[in-house]
């Protein structure tokens, strides 16, 4: 079984809306009066971090890219659970969890500690609470949206091989901030909004296909790091910003980049300066 | 770093009464006008479940084991959301979660599908609404109550070798039952709740423990599979009855064997038929 058809076999497990928190969006459940939202993310030895990362980092990545997909829904985070597989580096990841949960003042419920061998991997699942519904999701672009993201990207990528671990691409790689408030900002007035996980190509093409419209992008508005490696910038992934599209005239409530429109193409979901892109064309991180 | 001080330090960061989701109780959570109950286990291969198992077993007996610690806070399942390493038998892992999610009328909200080499691992996050407060927990037994448990101890273990995989004690041990409804009618009359997930024995030392009384246990009316193997039915654990406590005269709300009593004795935390009885005796699955 293939890990496509696995993922539609257990998307047909789960009803719609439930279903876009299957590798997607966080889903998204109510509540009595509350409107919870709840993500959950794994991170693999070898796959998703390098075997000789600090676990510092690791946790603190774990965290974030979880919070990440909460901001992205405009949720205030209300919680998180661990799965640990016990290991080297154990005191360093309790420091890294520390300081994620105190940076960003999530309490840890709970979860589950257990040993392993081989490859390690860790499982985060965050909580949060709505603050805006409908809770946008990546579904909604509509043709005359303009197509926005927040920051820089490819930060992330200049900071993975950057020799001095302390300097500000090196700490976007290794310690990511999740836009909690830039979400909870956007929420109300956003027809979608995503993060950025896997690179800017390859989740405006996922928007795209999610909304059934297609999205025209301007690569000399892509706010890039390094102006020398455009291309690269857009497509490593990693930058956890938010992508989102907004109604023609509505005022901008986040400080963010035009880098597009949504348009009705039935072609192609995804246009770069006129060029039709796919995923085959190496756009981004798939796992 | 030990496993126990990787988990004292994880208790540190998380704030009372949320600690107690860390390997031990569900975590509570008050959101609104409701309560919240969240728990999060991992199976890992080799460790927790036989490398040969049948992924649709594996499934089934990730969210059970979760479904149990709910069922022990009195908590209705409202969804459960899973951490999956992609690998062989993914189609039987599908059947059995459907089958899983569909005896227990819980819908699957969302979760993450990965990579990975070597030994899989399988995580579950459990959400549920708590149905009555406080919430029940392992803490608050009190001395003069009775002490009973659910059901009969040991049949996971004489189905773990049996020959015959779809006898009784075969599913008991592949197909776990978690203890929803009688959770539910326990929660308004316990003093102490908690699952049997690993020996009868060492779950009553461990409530002894949180709850700073004496558990003496009366061994000739432990409610075995097998007299000729009163110990092992004991101590092998994976049978996922409730235990829990009652005051004296409290009606039993459910079925259940009558198995001790709630002392004060602060020489030790548990006694059986008048004699002290610690972990380091091997009295369950520790891990």
């Amino acid at each position: 079984m293939g890990e496509s058809d696995f993922i539609a076999a257990l998307k047909a497990l789960a009803s719609d809306p439930a279903a876009r928190g299957l590798d997607d969006d966080a889903a998204v459940l109510e509540l009595g009066s509350e409107t919870l939202v709840l993500t959950h993310d794994v991170l693999v030895e070898g796959v998703h971090v390098r075997t000789d990362e600090d676990a510092a980092d690791v946790a603190w990545k774990l965290v974030a890219v979880n919070l990440s997909d909460l901001a992205a829904k405009g949720a205030q985070p209300i919680g998180v659970l661990l799965g640990h597989m016990l290991g080297e580096g154990d005191a360093r990841f309790i420091k890294g969890l520390r300081e994620v949960l105190e940076a960003h003042d999530v309490p840890l419920l709970g979860g589950d500690t257990v040993r392993g061998s081989g490859p390690r991997s860790w499982g985060c699942t965050a909580i949060g609470r709505a603050t805006h519904t409908p809770v946008p999701d990546r579904r909604n672009a509509r043709a005359g949206d303009g197509v926005f993201v927040t920051g820089t990207l490819g930060r992330a990528m200049l900071g993975f091989e950057a020799a001095d671990r302390d300097s500000d691409h090196a700490l976007a790689y290794r310690r990511p901030s999740p836009l909690i408030a830039e979400g909870i900002a956007l929420a109300p007035h956003v027809s979608a909004m995503m993060d950025v996980s896997d690179g800017l190509l390859l989740d405006c093409f996922r928007m795209a296909q999610a909304s059934d419209i297609s999205i025209d992008l301007d690569s000399s508005r892509f706010p890039v790091a390094d102006s020398d490696m455009r291309d690269e910038c857009v497509r490593w992934g990693d930058d956890y910003e938010l992508l989102f599209t907004l109604p023609p005239e509505t005022p901008l409530p986040v400080p963010a980049t035009l880098i597009g429109k949504v348009g009705g193409d039935d072609l192609a979901p995804l246009w770069v300066d006129g060029e039709m892109i796919f995923p085959k064309d190496g756009i981004g991180y798939q796992h």
